[in-house]
């Protein structure tokens, strides 16, 4: 179940190695998002900062990419803790990316535009979201339910939830009507990353997100969450994926 | 100065006048960010649970709405407290906003998409950002600074930070430079919100920027900050435009 070779990115990022370091960000140049000498730099120490300071902490050397670079978006370390992992998240997730091709389905535009062209492009990935989509809107007033709820059924109407991740970074009813498609209409997600923030609603969703096992999952606890905080995660995940495809090339 | 009359959001959300809220918010129908009934009813309940939690708070009338969206928009309750404003800045943003066809200009994309375009539309602004700018990428190789840098020169190069609400959500390089340009270089914009994060700079350019005396901020003290604080703040500073501008219909 676990045999990819993965290289934790934070090998290549302690102080220790910050010619290496840019060495490699050099190479990756075309999929990271960090363009510039100076962005890889400011991205760089801010790694080695949120290390430092985390010390000891519960999660795989493959999980914590996810968790610093969530922290690294939001500079709050409750994240080291509030973020969860179903077992076999990080496995399924970079089996999604590495596939080539596999949609993201996000709650909301913020998210698409968040995440990296040049990256999601290398993996042959797009992104989707149906939040405005007219259609949508109609039928969230008609069944007064919401647009976020709407959008998560028509993304499952056309098929395309079966083997996408998942990023839901807003809307709490959207991370419910994805469980609820999961369990009662068969839907399919190689991953669902549920970080919908807020007060009505939110913590509980992802709950219920966390009860569930045969669908991977990263949710964070609680309340917080937020578009940036998925966006931080599906970055870290591609970073997981170009690790591990230049240790095999 | 402070002249323009302003009803408070929060005066018609309280749990007391759920009736009143639903029908403001019906009137209001296009030039809400939430499109339905089901969430604005959401969003109600959220505020009203977030000042039951936080009970008293030093901001003025017109200052918490802001900071409430922010905490909406994140459930971290630090931004009562980490919010910090200059004593002109609801002023200058609600006259930048009803002046019409104010622009935007963002450090990121995710703030131009995660603001409401009817609401937008609703006071003709639109919204600007230039880090994925072919010419702005190849200056910050050349220069070896970072995209953000290169990005506000050239909206200060085409004359857009005059007048303009800048909004930093991101990327430190990127205050830092506006500051430069306001104080070095004579940009105007009418408002900067200041909330860039992370561990490199972050705390250091949002302390420079609260230093400005004759250009009106909002910031977020310390390392604290992201794009989705920047859409909650500019969020609620359209909402209190609304609230001003159907109060005097």
């Amino acid at each position: 179940m676990h045999t990819i070779m993965v290289v934790p990115i934070h090998t290549t990022e302690t102080s220790e190695t910050p010619d290496m370091t840019m060495a490699i960000s050099t190479a990756a140049n075309t999929i990271t998002e960090q363009l510039t000498a100076a962005g890889r730099a400011i991205e760089h120490d801010s790694f080695a900062i949120i290390d430092a300071e985390v010390g000891q902490h519960d999660y795989t050397d493959e999980q914590w990419p996810l968790v610093r670079r969530m922290i690294h978006a939001s500079a709050d370390f409750e994240f080291n803790g509030l973020t969860a992992f179903h077992p076999d998240a990080i496995r399924a997730g970079l089996a999604a990316v590495q596939k080539g091709g596999t949609p993201i389905v996000a709650d909301v535009e913020m998210i698409c535009v968040g995440l990296s062209a040049p990256r999601l492009r290398h993996f042959g990935m797009r992104t989707q979201h149906y939040i405005s989509d007219p259609e949508v809107i109609e039928l969230a007033r008609a069944e007064a339910t919401t647009r976020a709820v709407q959008a998560m059924r028509k993304a499952q109407r056309l098929g395309r939830l079966d083997g996408a991740i998942v990023g839901i970074g807003n809307a709490p009813t959207a991370l419910i009507e994805v469980i609820r498609l999961i369990r009662e209409e068969g839907a399919r997600p190689a991953l669902v990353i549920g970080m919908p923030v807020g007060f009505v609603s939110a913590a509980e969703s992802k709950a219920l997100l966390m009860t569930l096992t045969d669908t991977p999952w990263v949710a964070i606890k609680g309340r917080k969450g937020g578009s940036t905080l998925v966006v931080a995660s599906m970055h870290a995940l591609l970073g997981l994926a170009e690790a591990a495809q230049q240790s095999t090339a």
